[in-house]
């Protein structure tokens, strides 16, 4: 046997690879995590996550993502900081490169997640998770009886505009050019429009977003080339996704036409022996909830192969 | 519309149920779950759960259901007793009878769970989770440097009782009469019987589980007609599952060979508006991860059907 080979590699150490790494570390499995950026993932980056479920009043993501690092330390887990920038089989073995060296291992955990595109304006940034979201079914009950701005003409800001109708008292809808969500969606969001609830502001383009005491106030934007102002409580950008798979690209490994990873219903990848799980697999719902469960199960999926690997050595 | 007709019934009050009840709720879908025993379901009577994500030094089983199900109420679930012994279609909209009578919704989840079964001798209620477990993925870990008795000559029995090599210093694993596990469970056992770490006794069946101070200290058995006393720190028993779905007999509701209910990858049984989560649905991993992810997953698929359903009205 070749001790450089790793039992498991996880790349990303978000939601997903950090249960899935509670999972296998806890039965002594090897498990190393290359993480490019943040411990934690988006989670780490959101300020209230109140629908995880366990914490009856939500937790900070920060402080949750400092538990799941912690709990699959305690196992033994090794989370190392380094950029995946390839996947290759050589054999039945996965080579990944980590910051320009290779490391070989016999399975790999894809869970990079996906981020949400950003407009690109002043106060995006600095206001994330404190009046700019990405995610309406994870902060949009923080805006009953709220007035919210919502960007994006597409199926995605029709859709999660038509979601946080549930809460908000008036939504600004603001579209860069011309609208082009689906017929049905445009046809469900008609009798919001009807009654007032939602205005839709076509070539309407974002300039920036506007702040009193950290909190999102307004957004300055032009119209059919004239100046506009939206007061508004908070607002919600859906603009795409950004899938966390560039690095696959020549891998050979199947995504699906957004950019995700396609799996079987046991998380594995079209290459034998390389799972994903997360926001970056095909049919992800971008939940903390589902991602962990998926890590959970794709440890379960990984240690069946190990066994299998291990009884064919 | 009819105002009689609920929302979204789930049928079960555990993890998976909670989890779904908690992102449907909060999205002010009006919600009701019945529950015929226990709220919060096996993870209730867990002694502890070391591997949910979230909770770095573990967290006792009781106390994360009552987590579970004060977040559920925090957004106003219905959490209410009752048995529900059938399900049928009328339309397009569900029938559950409930302790006698029948309740209407637009959706039903199905979250019912499985339980393992029992062999039904002395101690062995008494003493779960203090040193009587049902699941070695779960509670195998305890056991590091430990000695086990593992009951079953089964698939469950043998994968199990392998998979407890990894932290046991010794199995006995009794097997009622002949081993029925299939060759290559055997062939991969065959190393531990012959490296003495794993002892298999057949035509042996368990009278009783004895404790000293509520632990296990030992199994008493009868061995080709014999008395015969196993000492050990724990006992795991894998003779069967029991999936919930004695209720859905003559429903038409699509179970796989062993009872579980079979679903899409958006989790809907084969009857459309009817989804199933947790570990009732065929592929369950039986841990709470996995329950509650399939849950918040179910509950956006949910609200999508509620769309589309609301849509057609």
């Amino acid at each position: 046997m070749d001790n450089s080979v790793k039992e498991v590699v996880m790349i990303g150490a978000g939601p997903s690879s950090l249960a899935a790494a509670i999972y296998t570390t806890r039965e002594d499995i090897d498990t190393t995590l290359y993480e490019k950026s943040a411990i934690g993932g988006l989670a780490a980056i959101t300020d209230i996550v109140d629908n995880y479920p366990g914490f009856p009043e939500g937790i900070e993501g920060l402080t949750l993502a400092g538990y799941l690092e912690k709990q699959a330390e305690r196992f033994g887990a090794h989370i190392d900081f380094g950029d995946v920038t390839a996947l290759r089989e050589e054999g039945d073995v996965k080579v990944v490169t980590v910051d320009g060296a290779e490391v070989k291992a016999k399975v790999v955990l894809i869970a990079t997640g996906s981020d949400y595109k950003k407009i690109g304006v002043p106060g995006e940034a600095e206001l994330y998770g404190r009046g700019v979201h990405y995610c309406a079914t994870c902060d949009g009950a923080f805006y009953r009886e709220k007035k919210l701005v919502v960007i994006g003409g597409g199926n995605s800001g029709f859709q999660e505009a038509l979601f946080l109708t549930r809460y908000a008292t008036h939504i600004d809808l603001l579209v860069r050019s011309k609208v082009s969500a689906s017929d049905i969606l445009q046809h469900d969001m008609q009798k919001f429009v009807d009654s007032g609830k939602v205005t839709i502001h076509l070539n309407t383009t974002t300039e920036e977003i506007l702040a009193t005491d950290g909190r999102v106030t307004a957004v300055n934007a032009i119209k059919n080339g004239e100046a506009i102002t939206f007061d508004t409580d908070g607002v919600f950008v859906f603009v795409g996704l950004l899938p966390n798979t560039q690095f696959l690209e020549g891998s050979g490994i199947e995504l699906d036409a957004r950019g995700l990873i396609k799996t079987s219903e046991r998380l594995q990848t079209n290459m034998k022996g390389v799972f994903a799980s997360g926001d970056v697999r095909s049919g992800a719902t971008m939940q903390i909830a589902s991602a962990v469960g998926e890590g959970a199960s794709a440890a379960l999926a990984i240690r069946e192969y190990l066994e299998d690997y291990d009884r064919a050595a």
